[in-house]
């Protein structure tokens, strides 16, 4: 089975801090639909989605200093766009298919921001770009 | 006037090679929406824009060794992310709005790849992410 490209359910950006990056969007972009954060700690990360009129901006700030974002911080101390999460039909069918061609998925799938499974794929495959496969949310979180 | 937070456009997606980059997208995500790559000399760059449901991805190769794109490649041999895109109503009162709240404006807006003015915002002053705010074309170009 060979996947079609889904929608950009985000793009994920780090930040040293969700609460200064949320006023950052507010003041300077007019952003009104900003979510909760809430801390993914199996991840390591804490996280705050922005909405956009067709896809989300998914801000990430370290849990702790173990977390695979905090070695982003330190190479990048203001942040910088991190990911792009585009969404899978089937999460299973999709990971066995980039596997069939050669690519490197880190990990198995989990659960993920939206609930639903989630994986990501080296960025070696992607031209130096971590690209996170996300099953399609029944909620697709922007309206 | 302040802004409201307008569709992503885009995501701008550096590459050493654009047909490359074309043949991961087609072979890796099932892209099928992929625009004839052309040249914008002005900026220093070659663009190709590829259609997911909501939404597109830019691949910006180099025009030549002066492009603002070989710098970044310099640091990132591989490629990846370069810039987000968001799109305003009016490019004009976005930028008086930016540089009334003391954003840094990356000079005047210009012509760019959808055929409307497009402006880039200086990335210190969203954590590190560059900014391109683009006038809202008339055809979207991902529908």
């Amino acid at each position: 089975m060979t996947a079609t490209l889904g929608r950009l359910n985000h793009v994920g950006v780090a930040t040293p801090s969700i609460a200064k990056s949320v006023e950052t969007y507010r003041l300077l972009l007019g952003a009104t639909a900003i979510g909760e954060p809430f801390d993914l700690p199996a991840q390591g990360v804490k996280v705050c989605f922005i909405d956009a009129p067709n896809t989300q901006i998914e801000l990430i700030e370290p849990y702790d200093e173990s977390s695979p974002i905090a070695g982003f911080l330190r190479k990048n101390p203001a942040g910088g766009q991190h990911h792009v999460c585009f969404e899978v039909a089937d999460i299973s069918a999709a990971v066995a298919d980039l596997k069939a061609k050669g690519a490197t998925v880190l990990g198995e799938p989990r659960i993920g921001a939206h609930g639903t499974p989630i994986v990501f794929v080296h960025p070696k495959d992607f031209g130096g770009m971590l690209v996170e496969l996300m099953e399609t949310p029944g909620d697709t979180g922007a309206h």
